[in-house]
C-alpha cells in the first residue's frame, strides 16, 4: 500500500514524525549564533548517549566514514593491529586497515557466532607492539553481539594498545558506558539507535587515543578529527555541517532523554526477547546464539520455506520491510531489525505478520498464534 | 522575528518547500527496489546538470570531502601539482594536497583578484610532469570566478595533466559543460546551486581520469570513488547513502530540469548584474571586478560604515542573513548569496533592506531608492 511502509531493518530505522519535521524546517546559516547553539546542545546530549565525559564528534558521513575516521586518526602505516571479523561489517574493518597499510593480524569467526575472547588474549598477550584492537560490538550482519567488556579487559591488561569500537548498531541499543570501561574510540551512524536518518556519523574519542593521534601518520584532512575537536570547543565544526540533519538529531536526542538510558536499552532487550521467543515458538533457526544476541536484530535462517519469499510476502501483503543476508547469506537469511524508535506495538505487528505470512507460504511447523503468544508473554513480564 | 528568516549566504541557501517537505518523509529501505528507482533517476538527471555523458557520483560527505574525494582518488604521493589558491577555498585545496603528501605548486593571487591564466600556461609549459591543476572556480570568500576556460585550455595543451575543479557555487549557477571543455573532475557539494540542505556532494569523472586512477596510490576507502562507481551501475551505493537528502535532491533535480539551464544560468547572471548595480548605485565597493564576478556571490568592502553593524542590522532589523569576511577579511567584508533557490523579489528584498540599513548606520554615500532604482533597471532589461 502506498505510503504505508513499515521499517524493519537494522537501518535506516523509523523516524519520529517530531524529527521528520525539525528535519522540513528551512535551513539556518551554519556559522550563525543560532546553530552555534544547536551544536552545543547536541554535542552535551551526545556526551550523555556515550556516558562520556570527553569529546564526541560528529562528521557528515555514513557510518563506514565515522569508523574510517575512527581508525585512520590514531595509527600509521605498519602499524600492527588486531581486527576481529565475524561478518560483514568486520570483514570491511579489515578492508579499511589494509587500505591504510596497517599490518593486521585477523581474529575471525564464522559468520553467526561470536568473537573468541580468548584468541584476543592470546594475540594480545604474545605481541606487546599491538598498537589497537578494532571490534565490530552488533555485527549487524549476523545479529550478533560480540563480547566487548571481556576483550576490553585484555586490551587493558595489553597496556598500550588502543580499543577501537564499531558500535554503529549497539549505541543507543545496549548499555555501552564509553568512560567506565575506558573505550578509547567508539564509532556510530545516525540512521540506526539515533532515530535519525542516515548521513552523520559519531565518533567518541577519549584522552588515550588524543594521544596517540599526536603520533599518528596515516594521511587525513576531511576526516581529521583533530579539526573537529577544535571547532566543537567553539560550538562550531570545520566543514560545512548537514544543518538539517542537526535539526532532526537535536529533537532525536530531546527525545531520548525524555526516556532514559535505562529505559531504552531496557526497549531493545524486551523486544529482543520477544521476537527470539516468537521465532523459536514459530519454528523458525536462530542465527546467533541466545548468549550473543544482538539487541538491534534478529538474524533467522529459515527451514523449510524460503527466506527471500517471506521478505517478499511480509513487504507486499503487510508492508513490512525486513533485511535480506549479505554477502555469502544473501537469500538464506532474514533479518528483523527492533533498533531506534519502535514500540511493543511494532513487534506484534511484525509477529504477527511473519506468522500470517508463513501460512500463506505454507509452512506448517508450528501452531497459529503460538509465535503472537510468546512475543506477548516476554512483552507483559518486562 | 522567529522563524522569518530569509538566507542570502553563499550556502546553505534558500530550500524550496516542495524539497523540505519531499525531505519529511519516512526514510525507506536503501537496498529496496524504490530507493534504487531514486537513485537511478537522480544519477540521470545529474548528468543532464553536469553536462557529462560519463560518472557523477555522489558521496554523503560536505563539499570539502567532495573535493578531497576528487583530488585523492587520481593522484600519487610525490605527484607534481599545481594548486590556484586566491581564497580561502583555494587556500584548502593546497593544504588538502599537502596533506596526501603531493609536491604542490601555488599559484596564488591576491584575494579578491582572479587567478593569473598565464602563470598557469607557464608552469605547464615548463614541467612536462605536472599530473594535475587544481582550480576553484568560483571563490566563495571573495566573489570571484576564475577564468577556467583559459587555464583549461593550458592544461589541455599540457597533455598529461588532469584538470580537478572545485565547482562549489559555480555548478548550478554558471555554464560549466564539463564534456564540451573536457574536465576531468569537477566536485561540488548540495547546500548550493541544488538548492538542497548540505550533506551530499558530487564528483563528475571523465575517462581520462579513470586512467589516471588506475595507477594511483594515495590510500582511500570511503572516498574511494571505484566503490562509487562500480555500485552506481546496478543503481546502488557502497555504503548507505542519506536517504532523506536523496528525496530532496531528487525533487530539486526535477525542479531544475523544468526550469532549463539556460533559464537557471541567466537568472544568476541577472541576479549578480542586479547586485552589483546596486552596489555601485550605492557606492559600496565591489570586491571583484566586473570581468571576474562570481554569479553565485557579490563580495562588498565598505568604506565608512561597519561590515559587521551591516549583517547586524540586515539580521535584526529585517531577518536577512548575509555572509561576513573570512580569514583576514572577517570583520572587513560582506558578502551577498544569490545562489539556488532565489527569485527577482529577493534581490529587490535584499538591496531595499540594504538601502534601509545604510541610512539607519548614517551612511550617505548615496541617493536614498538609487540602489533600488538600479537593480530594477537589471532585472527588467534582462
Amino acid at each position: 500500500m502506498d505510503d504505508k511502509q513499515m521499517l524493519m531493518i537494522p537501518g535506516p530505522t523509523p523516524v519520529p514524525e517530531k524529527v521528520l519535521l525539525a528535519m522540513a524546517k528551512h535551513p539556518i546559516g551554519h556559522r550563525s549564533s543560532e546553530f552555534s547553539q544547536i551544536i552545543e546542545t547536541v554535542n552535551h546530549h551526545l556526551k550523555w548517549l556515550f556516558q562520556t565525559q570527553h569529546d564526541v564528534l560528529t562528521v557528515a558521513a555514513s557510518g563506514t566514514g565515522a569508523v574510517e575516521a575512527g581508525i585512520i586518526n590514531f595509527l600509521s602505516p605498519g602499524d600492527k593491529v588486531l581486527v576481529g571479523s565475524n561478518g560483514k561489517f568486520g570483514d570491511r574493518w579489515v578492508q579499511i586497515a589494509k587500505a591504510f597499510g596497517l599490518d593486521v593480524q585477523v581474529i575471525a569467526a564464522d559468520w553467526g557466532q561470536p568473537l573468541d575472547t580468548e584468541a584476543f588474549r592470546t594475540a594480545l598477550e604474545s605481541n606487546p607492539q599491538i598498537k589497537a584492537a578494532i571490534v565490530t560490538h552488533s555485527e549487524t550482519s549476523t545479529g550478533v553481539l560480540n563480547d566487548i567488556e571481556t576483550i576490553n579487559r585484555h586490551v587493558k591488561a595489553h597496556g598500550q594498545a588502543l580499543i577501537i569500537v564499531d558500535a554503529v548498531t549497539s549505541l543507543g541499543a545496549y548499555n555501552l558506558p564509553v568512560d567506565e570501561l575506558g573505550l578509547d574510540v567508539v564509532a556510530t551512524g545516525s540512521q540506526k539507535g539515533f532515530m535519525i536518518p542516515p548521513g552523520l556519523g559519531f565518533i567518541a574519542v577519549s584522552p588515550k587515543a588524543w594521544e596517540a593521534y599526536e603520533q599518528a601518520t596515516i594521511p587525513k584532512f576531511y576526516f581529521d578529527l583533530g579539526k573537529y575537536r577544535k571547532t566543537a570547543a567553539k560550538n562550531s565544526t570545520p566543514f560545512t555541517p548537514p544543518v538539517n540533519l542537526y535539526f532532526g538529531l537535536h529533537t532525536a536526542l530531546e527525545m531520548m532523554k525524555a526516556e532514559g538510558l535505562e529505559a531504552i536499552f531496557a526497549r531493545h532487550e524486551r523486544h529482543k526477547q520477544a521476537t527470539r521467543a516468537a521465532a523459536k515458538a514459530l519454528n523458525l533457526p536462530l542465527f546467533a546464539g541466545d548468549d550473543c544476541a544482538s539487541p538491534a536484530v534478529t538474524s533467522i535462517l529459515p527451514d523449510g520455506v524460503d527466506a527471500e519469499q517471506i521478505r517478499a510476502v511480509m513487504k507486499k501483503r503487510f508492508d513490512i520491510a525486513l533485511a535480506g543476508g549479505q554477502d555469502h547469506l544473501k537469500g538464506k537469511l532474514f533479518r528483523i531489525g527492533h533498533l531506534g524508535f519502535v514500540c511493543d506495538r511494532d513487534i506484534l505487528a511484525a509477529v504477527s505478520a511473519l506468522e500470517a505470512t508463513l501460512q500463506e507460504l505454507g509452512y506448517e511447523r508450528f501452531s497459529p498464534g503460538s509465535g503472537l503468544a510468546a512475543a506477548h508473554r516476554v512483552l507483559l513480564s518486562r
